[in-house]
């Protein structure tokens, strides 16, 4: 090999043989499958705020002797490990735990030791000799006269007169059986086992790092729409303030993520006309996604829109509402983007002495100029780019919806999250990279918040089960968190297309309720359009991508309340705020899938049943495993079903169901235990 | 935390946060998910010489470029990497292998880069539009020189000057279907792929080590026997040249490594007598576990063994007949061994002034001291241990089986057997661990050659299929290789206590084809020993371990012949000589078990049948994968019986087999293709 060797941060072990005879071969503990893990502590687990960390390694040591351990963990600015206890599961594994309290980075590592005291006392519960027991009560004052320096020296001197005590006793003979029962004493056990001898403990080498997210993280309803088609004035350019206008809608349809394609004015250069001509008129308003005109590239504003001071106020007025806006940020440039002429060495030059545009040969995207990772300029271009983040993030956004980040380098994002994140943990990233699985997940481990998924394209219920039972159960759980979309501009999907209004039902509730993120694209989901441009296609007919749309929020067909209902829904019930708990039940039909949700403590339990056939009424009978739900098989309980408000009894694990598509294609029911009984009445938590 | 950090040569990721922005941000492509990899490259993957290790990663870059890869190799003590193209497979997932021809040590890794000949070969392959094709005409010329510069520095002056020949003519423009054409030239690919552009790869930064050993690592078939019970006088006490005598009987059963317990002076303090006694009589021989005596250590011979002299007679006329030497190493003393005096502090000591004994309280073993491994002395004693090995190892021993190595600790395992295996890379480690799995498998990673399994205890069909899958498809089997064994001297199991003849019989066969390496406790097995010193336990009455046993080895019901031909089945059919083959297949009796082996190009496919009921004759349709062996469903095959010498024709996927416990519970099939026919005759490979 001739090349100079590159860095890769990704791995692993030590080059060389590991010599563990020159370190202290007494230490005789081994600490091995620390979880969690992703990718060998290469990169960080994710939380969020108030979660409790659960780690769990198997320690075992040679021989018969105990042995103890604890979980570190400190915030990655503090040079102070915490600690924690861990306790044994079994088959060597061990877990301990933490809560995290604040925004940011931890660490967290696993310590163990041999701890003789521990050996010394098991044994001791077992000694019936009392030649043995004589003895065993001298090494015992031994080692607690070890434990009583040990907490002199830690300034613990209650303990430490305390343990003198014992050791005291037990050197002084006499009487096995009192001997024993000395050496058992429940709170010399509780004393020494404060302060343990871990002159030979090990700290497992790899300190693993943790992201702690704000919630929205995790649990966060999206609805994206064009600014340009919010004006009361059919036809006219929308502005932020139509948009201010419009957050009593979004509000009231529940969203908490509000997000718009990019706001940047718009290249005028190889513009693209309706439903992506090629031969655009004059008064076509282009493409959001083409970057970069005269007035400005990324940091600047489409004039049509308003100025930064009405950006400004909207965000502020949004946050009232309780609403984030969210940004999409698109590393590409029109042809008259600032940057084409400012920094020429950031893009690929052809021959002929013209940028290289997009292109997928045939195929040409003319319109388009990517950015050269590759160039010789490419630390000004990464400052650059970052920049851009931290423009907007000084103006009030904290969640950024990255498009086609999969084209940019991996490095390149690990490097700029981190660097965001550092000044602002609260800040939220979501990959839209609808590509292969194994680049999703990179993007997910580098440092990606939330990310899309392959939602819009599983509908049969073999599909959902397979797909959600690996995103909730999966290895990528620690990392992935999805965030599911059942349309959006550039992906309206064939089940959409034919399945009518039964179609777009079951697909809000089973976003809304698989993933504890989901967002829709409005208000064309709500207004239920379906038209594609061309048969077979996704691409939306007259799509807001490429012209202003006027949308009827008022139409008598809209599911604006649906909408609101789920989500209300979602909001009082702690279930759907995370993914995890996830599990799905038989139904005798496959057009019908059952799942549920639930709290740990299983307070909150919220079962959903869809008919995933938008054509015709489906029955059936669903199969729930009783005992994972905390139910008493021998009694009733309450299905309540939040949509419509009804409340069934049912008894048993199987219960028959029928969801008629001209009414409701899906049913989302709280189950309720019963609490008591007075006479007739049954009260249901 | 205020101890101080100890080395975990353990683990993973550095402890800082990668900061890829400080590497060359240029470098695009990413390598996750090499494999093998034993706990991220920590610890060594295994293979035997002669192998081809097969390295896979997932290697992929952001955007649509293509990428390529190489596996780099090279033994351990080498600085050169070798190179083996890597291709790719699917989802990312690419490959690449190298044979390994030198025992010892090796380290391999995986490269990658990004390689914009290829995308631009990929590219023009689709380019349609003249101008188009033009200028990549003229982009490809510079990539071609590229390419030409990189063959003259490394001196392929013919390589770089037919590249530029072809550069020349892209450059030199005109029609686009002759450019086109001339740029899709396969020899230009061929030459122009031999000197990519690597200035921008990434090398993953974990060189994963692999341990190279020789065959009989993997292959092996053991006998062990007390020489002390080998004299042709009943009663009198065995030698290494009544051993010498009984190496034809060995040979003519069939196994290659003929396996002592300690040959060590035996103490005489705490003696145990017969049957375990505590009570022993002045002629008892006691247990060769109980080393050390005032003849010496674990460097002596037992005098009523012979010399070293006559020792090393025996290991060299064993060599004759194929069959090596293994010697048992316990750690642990006799209270008369010497080392007790010379060397007090490698020993644990009471308040009593007496030497802690091993202990389980209430059980005590006053007759074995244990070593005290957290001794302040303990670097001397870990000089000491592995001077034991290398002590045999001088005098001709390169098979060591290790009692009880999981009561010393792993790290000396490590130390040891690296630094043994330097000296003699041949040198194999079997270690005796019947403990919980995490131990055995650290054991296993850590350098033992063989491991001991709980095939003794695994005696239903699922069971052994759940077990055996585990061990031949699990991520364990890349360090973990199993060493089975139906009967030992302390393990004598119900299974065989009850189920007479056809139960040695069916754990034989199971062993040897179950596992590539497997062993018997003889002549006790073929001599159907199945007395138990207590019922319900599985100690032998009149255990050889504290007594001398005479054996008739001409007894009309011994098994050896029934041992010698499994054993030359094994010799003879390469898919014996591997696990990883192992595959299950459907037998509509529980107690009929179905399995085959076969080498990888399908040229030996073996079929197990085995009655794993050793009371009843039992029949049942067993169902092949008749793909996966490479049978053509619609043509006869040829199931040549190899313990009877007996073929049948069997037809399609299912077929019925019959065993006969008073004859023979089981059937090793030679599965034989017919490759042509004559008239009515059919030859069947």
């Amino acid at each position: 090999m001739s090349e100079r060797r590159r860095q890769d941060p990704e791995a692993a072990a030590a080059a060389a043989t590991p010599e563990p005879g020159a370190a202290d071969g007494r230490v005789r503990v081994v600490i091995e499958g620390v979880s969690p893990s992703v990718d060998g502590g290469r990169f960080a687990a994710k939380r969020v705020i108030g979660d409790r960390v659960d780690v769990e390694a198997d320690c075992f040591t040679d021989g018969h002797d105990a042995i103890a351990a604890v979980v570190l963990w400190r915030r990655e600015e503090e040079t102070e490990w915490r600690e924690a206890p861990m306790r044994f599961l079994n088959n060597d594994r061990w877990r301990g735990s933490f809560v995290v309290d604040a925004l940011g980075r931890y660490r967290y590592t696993v310590a163990a030791w041999v701890d003789h005291f521990l050996s010394w006392h098991h044994d001791l519960t077992r000694r019936v000799d009392p030649e043995d027991i004589r003895i065993a009560a001298l090494v015992g004052a031994e080692l607690i006269e070890g434990a009583a320096k040990r907490a002199q020296e830690r300034a613990s001197g209650a303990d430490a007169k305390r343990l003198a005590g014992w050791a005291a006793r037990l050197r002084a003979g006499g009487d096995a059986a009192v001997l024993k029962a000395i050496g058992l004493d429940e709170e010399l056990y509780a004393v020494a086992t404060r302060h343990p001898d871990r002159a030979l403990a090990l700290v497992h080498r790899t300190e693993f790092p943790l992201v702690v997210d704000p919630e929205r993280a995790r649990f966060s309803a999206w609805y994206e729409l064009f600014p340009r088609s919010t004006s009361p004035t059919p036809g006219a350019h929308g502005t932020f303030r139509d948009v201010e206008a419009r957050l009593p809608y979004v509000a009231e349809l529940g969203f908490d993520v509000l997000y718009f394609p990019p706001i940047h004015p718009i290249g005028r250069e190889k513009r693209k006309g309706r439903n992506n001509s090629l031969s655009p008129t004059a008064d076509d308003v282009g493409s959001p996604w083409a970057i970069g005109a005269a007035e400005g590239g990324h940091k600047a504003l489409h004039p049509q829109l308003g100025t930064l001071e009405d950006f400004r106020r909207l965000v502020a007025r949004a946050r009232e509402f309780g609403i984030e806006i969210a940004l999409d940020i698109a590393f590409q440039c029109a042809p008259d983007h600032p940057y084409v002429e400012q920094h020429p060495e950031w893009f690929r030059w052809r021959p002929d002495g013209t940028v290289q545009y997009a292109e997928n040969p045939p195929k040409k995207y003319q319109d388009i100029y990517p950015f050269n990772f590759e160039s010789e300029g490419w630390q000004a271009l990464w400052e650059e780019l970052a920049d851009v983040f931290e423009f907007w993030m000084a103006e009030g956004v904290r969640i950024f919806r990255v498009d086609n980040p999969h084209t940019k380098p991996f490095a390149f994002w690990e490097w700029a999250i981190a660097r965001l994140k550092r000044k602002n943990p609260a800040a939220i990233f979501l990959a839209e990279a609808f590509t292969r699985p194994k680049v999703m997940h990179r993007l997910a481990k580098l440092g990606y918040t939330q990310s899309y998924t392959y939602f819009a394209w599983r509908n049969t219920k073999w599909e959902l089960t397979e797909y959600f039972t690996e995103l909730a159960k999966g290895p990528g759980r620690e990392y992935f968190r999805p965030n599911v979309w059942p349309n959006t501009p550039d992906i309206l999907t064939e089940y959409l297309q034919f399945g009518g209004r039964p179609a777009f039902m079951a697909r809000l509730v089973l976003a809304a309720t698989l993933a504890a993120s989901y967002g829709i694209y409005g208000p064309a989901f709500e207004l239920l359009e379906a038209r594609p441009r061309d048969p077979g296609g996704e691409e939306y007919l007259d799509s807001e991508k490429y012209q202003i749309r006027a949308w009827d929020l008022e139409r008598e067909d809209s599911l604006r309340e649906l909408v609101a209902r789920v989500n209300k829904v979602r909001r009082e019930n702690p279930a759907l705020r995370s993914d995890w708990s996830l599990r799905f039940f038989p139904v005798d039909n496959e057009n019908i899938i059952c799942y549920a949700k639930a709290t740990p403590d299983l307070e909150n339990v919220v079962v959903t049943v869809v008919n995933v056939d938008p054509y015709h009424t489906q029955t059936g009978w669903v199969e729930l495993d009783l005992a994972a739900l905390g139910v008493d098989e021998r009694s009733p309980y309450q299905m309540h079903e939040l949509l419509t408000g009804a409340r069934y009894l049912w008894h048993g694990a199987r219960n028959f169901v029928s969801l008629d598509v001209t009414r409701s294609p899906a049913q989302i029911f709280r189950l309720r235990r019963k609490v008591r009984t007075e006479r007739d009445f049954d009260y249901f938590l």
